[in-house]
């Protein structure tokens, strides 16, 4: 997991955004994405969603919740064990 | 990783949860528990928020991520690098 | 309201939707509209936010929580009040 | 519909929340019900959802929505149709 979050944290200041990223922010666009893998399944039944979207929205989700742990200092084996 | 989805499998089996996790409800579950971590920041600055409410309820985003991608057979890794 | 909650209603049936509008999936759907609202707020102050994009979110949240209502049969008014 | 946001209006002033209520924090607070109102329907057949809830949560959804046109100004009427 540590490798995930170099990656996303080394992404992040390519781009200058740690500005942007208090732990209120990175809450919301986590929501955000949340509601964006959600429309993988809108009007449909569990097996007719999209893999593609959910596999491309997902991975948004997991990148917002370790840029979050990262934030808060959170350990993810920690907090979820 | 592996550990952690490992110990999510059997908290879910030890209570037969296998049957309603489907992945457009386990979506529906992340998205639930990702306004519950919103809530940490409701009417806040971003410093403000609790720090044992973020912990608790970004455990659980994680946990329904996880559950989720694994039911999809999805590497996080993979998806998220 | 009347008026509105018949124009939603006319809308979805001159595209045949009502099979899909089962109360399960128009929550799913207004939750989602609700993430594309807080699109408008993330990374800004609440005073830069998009006007055009709040009004056109904040449209089709309406639209879902009116459609919702209409499908358990609630009065808006006699619920919020 | 006036009704209706003058009497939330009335109630927010009471409590003097008015100084919350900034649109970012409005919308935040939306998603926040939008998730409570899902809740009802997780793990469940959509016929299968506790009506009371369904009620109590949506009627939250309509109150912060109604809030938040009224901070932006926005008549739900024009915005919708």
């Amino acid at each position: 997991m540590n490798e995930i979050i170099d990656a996303l944290n080394k992404f992040r200041d390519e781009r200058e955004w740690s500005q942007f990223h208090n732990p209120k922010d990175l809450s919301v666009a986590l929501s955000i994405e949340a509601g964006e893998l959600l429309e993988a399944f809108l009007w449909k039944q569990p097996e007719d969603a999209d893999p593609d979207k959910i596999k491309e929205e997902l991975a948004d989700v997991f990148s917002f919740a370790f840029l979050l742990a990262d934030a808060c200092q959170l350990d993810v084996k920690d907090i979820v064990l």
